[in-house]
Protein backbone atom coordinates (compact mmCIF):
# COMPACT_ATOMS: atom_id res chain seq x y z
CA UNK A 1 0.00 0.00 0.00
CA UNK A 2 1.19 3.31 -0.93
CA UNK A 3 0.64 6.15 1.85
CA UNK A 4 3.58 8.49 0.35
CA UNK A 5 0.35 11.50 -0.17
CA UNK A 6 -3.85 10.84 1.88
CA UNK A 7 -6.26 12.86 1.75
CA UNK A 8 -8.49 13.48 4.43
CA UNK A 9 -12.05 15.08 3.28
CA UNK A 10 -13.54 18.05 4.91
CA UNK A 11 -16.03 20.24 2.35
CA UNK A 12 -16.55 22.76 4.85
CA UNK A 13 -12.96 24.08 4.63
CA UNK A 14 -12.63 22.85 0.77
CA UNK A 15 -13.01 26.85 -0.50
CA UNK A 16 -16.78 26.33 -1.59
CA UNK A 17 -15.81 23.37 -3.67
CA UNK A 18 -17.67 19.88 -2.97
CA UNK A 19 -15.88 17.01 -1.85
CA UNK A 20 -16.31 15.30 -5.31
CA UNK A 21 -14.83 18.31 -6.80
CA UNK A 22 -11.57 18.02 -4.29
CA UNK A 23 -11.30 14.03 -4.83
CA UNK A 24 -11.55 14.78 -8.85
CA UNK A 25 -8.00 16.81 -8.45
CA UNK A 26 -6.97 14.95 -6.15
CA UNK A 27 -6.80 12.02 -8.33
CA UNK A 28 -5.70 14.09 -11.23
CA UNK A 29 -2.87 14.99 -8.97
CA UNK A 30 -1.60 11.74 -8.69
CA UNK A 31 -3.18 11.01 -4.52
CA UNK A 32 -2.14 7.77 -2.94
CA UNK A 33 -5.14 7.50 -0.56
CA UNK A 34 -8.48 9.31 0.01
CA UNK A 35 -10.17 9.02 3.36
CA UNK A 36 -13.65 9.99 3.66
CA UNK A 37 -14.26 11.77 7.17
CA UNK A 38 -16.69 14.90 7.37
CA UNK A 39 -17.30 15.45 10.67
CA UNK A 40 -20.19 17.55 9.88
CA UNK A 41 -22.19 15.49 7.39
CA UNK A 42 -25.27 13.36 8.93
CA UNK A 43 -24.44 9.69 7.66
CA UNK A 44 -27.01 9.62 5.44
CA UNK A 45 -25.57 12.50 3.29
CA UNK A 46 -21.49 10.84 3.92
CA UNK A 47 -23.06 7.46 2.76
CA UNK A 48 -24.23 8.99 -0.62
CA UNK A 49 -21.66 11.34 -0.70
CA UNK A 50 -19.41 8.07 0.06
CA UNK A 51 -20.90 5.95 -3.16
CA UNK A 52 -19.66 8.61 -5.40
CA UNK A 53 -16.03 8.76 -3.96
CA UNK A 54 -16.13 4.78 -4.33
CA UNK A 55 -16.55 5.70 -7.98
CA UNK A 56 -14.08 8.14 -8.39
CA UNK A 57 -11.19 6.41 -6.49
CA UNK A 58 -12.47 2.94 -7.74
CA UNK A 59 -11.88 4.30 -11.42
CA UNK A 60 -8.50 5.36 -10.44
CA UNK A 61 -7.23 2.63 -8.49
CA UNK A 62 -6.97 4.62 -5.24
CA UNK A 63 -7.69 3.02 -1.85
CA UNK A 64 -10.70 4.86 -0.35
CA UNK A 65 -10.87 4.72 3.63
CA UNK A 66 -13.69 5.76 5.67
CA UNK A 67 -13.22 7.90 9.06
CA UNK A 68 -14.93 5.93 12.45
CA UNK A 69 -18.07 4.30 10.64
CA UNK A 70 -17.50 0.82 9.83
CA UNK A 71 -20.87 0.75 8.96
CA UNK A 72 -20.58 3.27 6.32
CA UNK A 73 -17.07 1.63 5.29
CA UNK A 74 -19.20 -1.80 4.48
CA UNK A 75 -21.96 0.20 2.99
CA UNK A 76 -20.08 1.78 0.00
CA UNK A 77 -17.41 -1.59 -0.14
CA UNK A 78 -14.74 0.84 1.21
CA UNK A 79 -10.93 -0.69 1.55
CA UNK A 80 -10.87 0.21 5.38
CA UNK A 81 -11.48 2.19 7.96
CA UNK A 82 -9.54 4.93 10.04
CA UNK A 83 -9.67 4.30 14.11
CA UNK A 84 -9.26 6.99 16.99
CA UNK A 85 -9.29 6.50 20.65
CA UNK A 86 -12.94 7.27 20.25
CA UNK A 87 -13.63 5.20 17.69
CA UNK A 88 -15.16 1.26 17.87
CA UNK A 89 -11.76 -0.79 18.16
CA UNK A 90 -9.51 -2.55 15.42
CA UNK A 91 -10.95 -6.02 16.63
CA UNK A 92 -14.49 -4.46 15.60
CA UNK A 93 -13.78 -3.97 12.36
CA UNK A 94 -11.64 -6.35 11.59
CA UNK A 95 -14.69 -8.87 12.58
CA UNK A 96 -16.86 -6.81 10.48
CA UNK A 97 -14.73 -5.57 7.07
CA UNK A 98 -12.74 -9.16 6.97
CA UNK A 99 -8.83 -9.48 6.90
CA UNK A 100 -8.54 -7.84 3.66
CA UNK A 101 -9.95 -4.61 4.86
CA UNK A 102 -6.90 -1.66 5.93
CA UNK A 103 -7.58 -0.52 9.28
CA UNK A 104 -5.48 2.56 9.97
CA UNK A 105 -5.24 4.01 13.84
CA UNK A 106 -4.37 7.54 15.16
CA UNK A 107 -1.65 7.30 17.65
CA UNK A 108 0.19 10.22 18.77
CA UNK A 109 3.07 7.97 20.75
CA UNK A 110 5.26 5.17 20.86
CA UNK A 111 3.47 3.16 23.08
CA UNK A 112 -0.19 3.64 21.79
CA UNK A 113 1.42 2.78 18.27
CA UNK A 114 2.92 -0.53 19.46
CA UNK A 115 -0.63 -1.76 20.95
CA UNK A 116 -2.01 -0.33 18.12
CA UNK A 117 -0.01 -2.47 16.07
CA UNK A 118 0.18 -5.46 18.36
CA UNK A 119 -4.01 -5.33 18.10
CA UNK A 120 -3.63 -5.44 14.34
CA UNK A 121 -3.68 -1.57 12.73
CA UNK A 122 -2.39 -1.97 9.05
CA UNK A 123 -1.45 1.76 9.42
CA UNK A 124 -1.19 4.68 11.61
CA UNK A 125 -1.80 8.13 11.47
CA UNK A 126 0.92 10.04 13.44
CA UNK A 127 0.35 13.74 15.01
CA UNK A 128 -0.46 16.19 14.68
CA UNK A 129 2.83 16.76 13.19
CA UNK A 130 2.92 20.96 13.34
CA UNK A 131 0.65 23.09 15.15
CA UNK A 132 -2.70 23.31 13.75
CA UNK A 133 -5.65 25.54 13.56
CA UNK A 134 -8.86 23.50 14.61
CA UNK A 135 -9.38 20.51 16.72
CA UNK A 136 -12.40 20.40 14.85
CA UNK A 137 -11.28 20.63 11.29
CA UNK A 138 -7.97 18.68 11.49
CA UNK A 139 -7.93 14.93 13.38
CA UNK A 140 -5.21 15.77 15.45
CA UNK A 141 -4.95 18.56 17.88
CA UNK A 142 -1.98 19.10 19.94
CA UNK A 143 1.27 19.26 18.42
CA UNK A 144 3.77 16.84 19.08
CA UNK A 145 6.90 17.79 16.67
CA UNK A 146 9.38 15.64 14.50
CA UNK A 147 11.07 13.89 17.20
CA UNK A 148 7.77 11.68 18.06
CA UNK A 149 6.91 10.96 14.52
CA UNK A 150 10.43 9.69 14.17
CA UNK A 151 10.12 8.13 17.62
CA UNK A 152 6.81 6.59 16.16
CA UNK A 153 8.23 5.13 13.22
CA UNK A 154 10.79 3.40 15.29
CA UNK A 155 8.70 1.13 17.14
CA UNK A 156 6.22 -0.26 15.05
CA UNK A 157 6.86 -2.28 11.75
CA UNK A 158 3.71 -1.36 10.06
CA UNK A 159 3.82 1.97 7.92
CA UNK A 160 2.81 5.67 9.94
CA UNK A 161 1.31 8.94 7.80
CA UNK A 162 2.51 11.84 9.42
CA UNK A 163 -0.76 14.61 9.96
CA UNK A 164 -1.65 17.80 11.02
CA UNK A 165 -0.69 21.00 9.61
CA UNK A 166 1.61 19.00 6.54
CA UNK A 167 1.96 21.36 3.98
CA UNK A 168 4.32 20.81 0.53
CA UNK A 169 6.53 23.17 2.23
CA UNK A 170 6.86 20.82 5.59
CA UNK A 171 6.15 17.60 4.32
CA UNK A 172 9.43 16.60 3.01
CA UNK A 173 11.10 16.97 6.80
CA UNK A 174 8.24 14.91 7.93
CA UNK A 175 9.23 11.46 5.38
CA UNK A 176 13.24 12.36 6.75
CA UNK A 177 12.25 11.04 10.45
CA UNK A 178 11.21 7.86 8.81
CA UNK A 179 7.24 8.02 8.35
CA UNK A 180 6.31 6.72 4.99
CA UNK A 181 3.74 9.30 3.83
CA UNK A 182 1.79 12.71 4.94
CA UNK A 183 -1.33 12.93 5.36
CA UNK A 184 -3.69 16.43 4.92
CA UNK A 185 -6.60 18.36 4.85
CA UNK A 186 -6.51 22.20 4.08
CA UNK A 187 -3.18 21.79 2.26
CA UNK A 188 -5.09 20.11 -0.73
CA UNK A 189 -8.69 20.67 0.31
CA UNK A 190 -8.28 24.57 0.91
CA UNK A 191 -5.51 25.22 -2.07
CA UNK A 192 -6.42 27.28 -4.97
CA UNK A 193 -5.17 24.38 -7.29
CA UNK A 194 -5.74 20.73 -5.58
CA UNK A 195 -4.54 19.12 -8.30
CA UNK A 196 -0.89 21.39 -8.41
CA UNK A 197 -1.08 20.99 -4.30
CA UNK A 198 -1.10 17.00 -4.43
CA UNK A 199 1.64 17.19 -7.28
CA UNK A 200 3.85 19.23 -4.78
CA UNK A 201 3.25 17.42 -1.57
CA UNK A 202 3.91 14.25 -3.68
CA UNK A 203 7.31 15.96 -4.98
CA UNK A 204 7.98 16.83 -1.36
CA UNK A 205 7.97 12.87 -0.01
CA UNK A 206 10.15 11.89 -2.79
CA UNK A 207 12.72 14.89 -1.62
CA UNK A 208 12.25 13.60 1.51
CA UNK A 209 13.35 10.04 0.85
CA UNK A 210 16.46 11.36 -1.21
CA UNK B 1 -42.57 -8.25 19.91
CA UNK B 2 -43.64 -6.10 22.90
CA UNK B 3 -43.72 -2.64 22.11
CA UNK B 4 -45.36 -1.22 24.85
CA UNK B 5 -42.57 0.51 26.97
CA UNK B 6 -39.77 1.51 25.28
CA UNK B 7 -36.69 2.96 26.96
CA UNK B 8 -34.29 5.03 24.97
CA UNK B 9 -31.32 5.81 26.78
CA UNK B 10 -29.47 9.29 27.89
CA UNK B 11 -27.22 9.40 30.97
CA UNK B 12 -26.45 13.14 30.45
CA UNK B 13 -30.43 13.72 31.72
CA UNK B 14 -30.45 10.63 34.48
CA UNK B 15 -29.78 12.52 37.13
CA UNK B 16 -26.61 12.14 38.12
CA UNK B 17 -27.05 7.94 37.66
CA UNK B 18 -25.58 5.87 35.15
CA UNK B 19 -27.52 4.25 32.31
CA UNK B 20 -26.75 0.86 33.54
CA UNK B 21 -28.17 1.98 37.05
CA UNK B 22 -31.41 3.21 35.04
CA UNK B 23 -31.85 0.13 32.41
CA UNK B 24 -31.59 -2.13 35.72
CA UNK B 25 -34.39 -0.35 37.27
CA UNK B 26 -36.16 0.00 33.85
CA UNK B 27 -36.18 -4.03 33.72
CA UNK B 28 -37.41 -4.23 37.51
CA UNK B 29 -40.14 -1.90 36.43
CA UNK B 30 -41.26 -4.36 33.31
CA UNK B 31 -39.43 -2.35 30.37
CA UNK B 32 -40.41 -3.92 26.87
CA UNK B 33 -37.52 -2.33 25.08
CA UNK B 34 -34.24 -0.55 25.42
CA UNK B 35 -32.51 1.73 23.25
CA UNK B 36 -28.71 2.45 23.75
CA UNK B 37 -28.81 6.11 21.97
CA UNK B 38 -26.13 8.70 24.55
CA UNK B 39 -25.88 11.09 21.83
CA UNK B 40 -23.28 12.53 23.88
CA UNK B 41 -20.79 9.55 24.10
CA UNK B 42 -18.11 8.45 21.72
CA UNK B 43 -18.74 5.49 19.97
CA UNK B 44 -15.55 3.65 22.01
CA UNK B 45 -18.00 4.66 25.26
CA UNK B 46 -21.35 3.28 23.88
CA UNK B 47 -19.43 -0.15 23.05
CA UNK B 48 -18.49 -0.31 26.39
CA UNK B 49 -21.77 0.70 27.68
CA UNK B 50 -23.65 -1.66 25.31
CA UNK B 51 -21.79 -4.89 26.40
CA UNK B 52 -22.56 -4.02 30.06
CA UNK B 53 -26.09 -3.46 28.57
CA UNK B 54 -26.54 -6.61 26.61
CA UNK B 55 -26.07 -8.56 29.36
CA UNK B 56 -28.74 -7.13 31.44
CA UNK B 57 -31.38 -6.73 28.64
CA UNK B 58 -30.18 -10.54 27.71
CA UNK B 59 -30.74 -12.00 31.19
CA UNK B 60 -34.22 -10.38 31.29
CA UNK B 61 -35.42 -11.17 27.98
CA UNK B 62 -35.54 -7.47 26.39
CA UNK B 63 -34.56 -6.78 23.09
CA UNK B 64 -31.79 -4.33 22.80
CA UNK B 65 -31.59 -1.94 20.20
CA UNK B 66 -28.97 0.72 18.99
CA UNK B 67 -29.55 4.38 17.62
CA UNK B 68 -28.13 4.68 14.27
CA UNK B 69 -24.90 2.89 14.38
CA UNK B 70 -25.66 -0.13 12.85
CA UNK B 71 -21.81 -1.24 13.47
CA UNK B 72 -22.27 -0.90 17.05
CA UNK B 73 -25.25 -3.14 17.06
CA UNK B 74 -23.25 -5.69 15.40
CA UNK B 75 -20.44 -5.31 17.21
CA UNK B 76 -22.49 -5.81 20.59
CA UNK B 77 -25.25 -8.52 19.00
CA UNK B 78 -27.97 -6.26 19.99
CA UNK B 79 -31.36 -7.05 18.28
CA UNK B 80 -31.50 -4.06 16.11
CA UNK B 81 -31.19 -0.74 15.36
CA UNK B 82 -33.33 2.27 15.53
CA UNK B 83 -32.68 4.69 12.21
CA UNK B 84 -33.34 8.45 11.30
CA UNK B 85 -33.50 10.89 8.29
CA UNK B 86 -29.97 11.66 8.91
CA UNK B 87 -29.15 8.10 9.73
CA UNK B 88 -28.21 4.75 7.18
CA UNK B 89 -31.03 4.06 5.33
CA UNK B 90 -33.01 0.67 6.54
CA UNK B 91 -31.50 -1.09 3.34
CA UNK B 92 -27.76 -0.53 4.99
CA UNK B 93 -29.12 -2.19 7.96
CA UNK B 94 -31.38 -5.21 6.62
CA UNK B 95 -27.40 -6.39 4.38
CA UNK B 96 -25.35 -5.84 7.52
CA UNK B 97 -27.55 -6.69 10.07
CA UNK B 98 -29.98 -9.65 8.98
CA UNK B 99 -33.60 -10.70 8.06
CA UNK B 100 -34.03 -11.52 11.68
CA UNK B 101 -32.53 -8.25 13.28
CA UNK B 102 -35.02 -5.59 14.32
CA UNK B 103 -34.77 -2.25 11.73
CA UNK B 104 -37.12 0.95 13.26
CA UNK B 105 -37.75 3.82 11.92
CA UNK B 106 -38.37 7.43 13.23
CA UNK B 107 -41.35 9.05 11.30
CA UNK B 108 -43.67 12.23 11.31
CA UNK B 109 -46.24 11.76 8.61
CA UNK B 110 -48.60 9.18 6.97
CA UNK B 111 -46.45 9.66 3.43
CA UNK B 112 -42.83 8.68 5.82
CA UNK B 113 -44.24 5.49 7.57
CA UNK B 114 -45.86 4.33 4.53
CA UNK B 115 -42.38 4.49 2.98
CA UNK B 116 -40.86 2.83 5.96
CA UNK B 117 -42.53 0.06 5.82
CA UNK B 118 -41.81 -0.54 2.16
CA UNK B 119 -38.62 -0.29 2.57
CA UNK B 120 -38.20 -3.13 5.32
CA UNK B 121 -38.75 -1.27 8.33
CA UNK B 122 -39.80 -3.88 11.63
CA UNK B 123 -42.03 -0.70 13.57
CA UNK B 124 -41.81 3.09 13.72
CA UNK B 125 -40.97 5.51 15.84
CA UNK B 126 -43.70 8.41 15.54
CA UNK B 127 -43.47 12.01 17.35
CA UNK B 128 -42.75 14.40 18.58
CA UNK B 129 -46.57 13.62 19.98
CA UNK B 130 -46.25 16.44 22.79
CA UNK B 131 -43.89 19.03 23.28
CA UNK B 132 -40.52 18.24 24.27
CA UNK B 133 -37.79 20.43 26.22
CA UNK B 134 -35.00 19.81 23.70
CA UNK B 135 -33.94 18.39 20.01
CA UNK B 136 -30.69 17.84 21.43
CA UNK B 137 -32.08 15.18 24.00
CA UNK B 138 -35.09 14.19 22.62
CA UNK B 139 -35.41 12.36 19.37
CA UNK B 140 -38.15 14.39 18.03
CA UNK B 141 -38.45 17.76 17.99
CA UNK B 142 -41.63 19.36 16.73
CA UNK B 143 -45.17 18.44 18.20
CA UNK B 144 -47.05 16.67 15.88
CA UNK B 145 -50.17 15.55 18.07
CA UNK B 146 -52.33 12.87 18.85
CA UNK B 147 -54.41 13.39 15.24
CA UNK B 148 -51.17 12.42 13.28
CA UNK B 149 -49.86 9.73 15.69
CA UNK B 150 -53.75 7.91 14.86
CA UNK B 151 -53.29 9.04 11.01
CA UNK B 152 -49.32 6.89 11.07
CA UNK B 153 -50.98 4.13 12.96
CA UNK B 154 -53.55 3.77 11.00
CA UNK B 155 -51.72 3.86 7.41
CA UNK B 156 -49.30 1.15 8.00
CA UNK B 157 -49.46 -2.36 9.18
CA UNK B 158 -46.34 -2.72 10.82
CA UNK B 159 -46.41 -1.32 15.02
CA UNK B 160 -45.68 2.08 15.80
CA UNK B 161 -44.59 4.08 18.69
CA UNK B 162 -45.38 7.30 19.82
CA UNK B 163 -42.92 9.23 21.25
CA UNK B 164 -41.77 13.04 22.44
CA UNK B 165 -43.14 13.98 25.83
CA UNK B 166 -44.95 10.84 26.88
CA UNK B 167 -45.33 10.43 31.09
CA UNK B 168 -47.64 8.55 32.53
CA UNK B 169 -50.19 10.66 32.77
CA UNK B 170 -50.48 11.05 28.94
CA UNK B 171 -49.45 7.74 27.16
CA UNK B 172 -53.24 6.31 27.73
CA UNK B 173 -54.21 8.86 25.03
CA UNK B 174 -51.28 7.92 22.67
CA UNK B 175 -52.63 4.26 23.27
CA UNK B 176 -56.10 5.03 22.36
CA UNK B 177 -54.51 6.72 18.60
CA UNK B 178 -54.36 3.39 17.78
CA UNK B 179 -50.09 3.47 18.87
CA UNK B 180 -48.80 -0.24 19.79
CA UNK B 181 -46.63 1.34 22.39
CA UNK B 182 -44.85 4.16 24.27
CA UNK B 183 -41.22 5.72 23.97
CA UNK B 184 -40.01 7.40 27.20
CA UNK B 185 -36.40 9.39 27.83
CA UNK B 186 -36.96 11.37 30.42
CA UNK B 187 -39.99 9.56 31.82
CA UNK B 188 -37.85 6.88 33.22
CA UNK B 189 -33.99 8.44 33.04
CA UNK B 190 -34.82 11.75 35.24
CA UNK B 191 -37.45 9.93 37.20
CA UNK B 192 -37.34 9.94 41.46
CA UNK B 193 -37.97 6.25 40.95
CA UNK B 194 -37.27 4.83 37.69
CA UNK B 195 -38.51 1.16 38.37
CA UNK B 196 -41.65 2.65 39.81
CA UNK B 197 -42.19 5.37 36.52
CA UNK B 198 -42.06 2.41 34.21
CA UNK B 199 -44.28 0.41 35.71
CA UNK B 200 -46.77 3.69 35.94
CA UNK B 201 -46.21 3.69 32.14
CA UNK B 202 -46.75 -0.18 31.32
CA UNK B 203 -50.40 0.35 33.58
CA UNK B 204 -51.35 3.68 31.57
CA UNK B 205 -50.37 1.75 28.40
CA UNK B 206 -52.90 -1.19 29.86
CA UNK B 207 -55.33 1.72 30.53
CA UNK B 208 -55.09 3.65 26.87
CA UNK B 209 -56.65 -0.24 25.83
CA UNK B 210 -59.50 -0.84 27.67
NI1 LIG C 1 8.61 2.41 8.84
Amino acid sequence: MNLDTYLVTAEAISAGRSTVEIVEAAIDGGIDVVQLREKEMSARKRYDLGLELRDLTREADVPLLVNDRIDLAAAIDADGVHLGDADLPISVARDQLGEDAIVGRSVSTPEAAREAERRGADYLGVGAVYPTDSKDTDPEGTEIGLDRIRAVAEAVEIPSVGIGGVKPDNAAAVIETGADGVAVISAITAADDPAAATRALGAAVERGRE
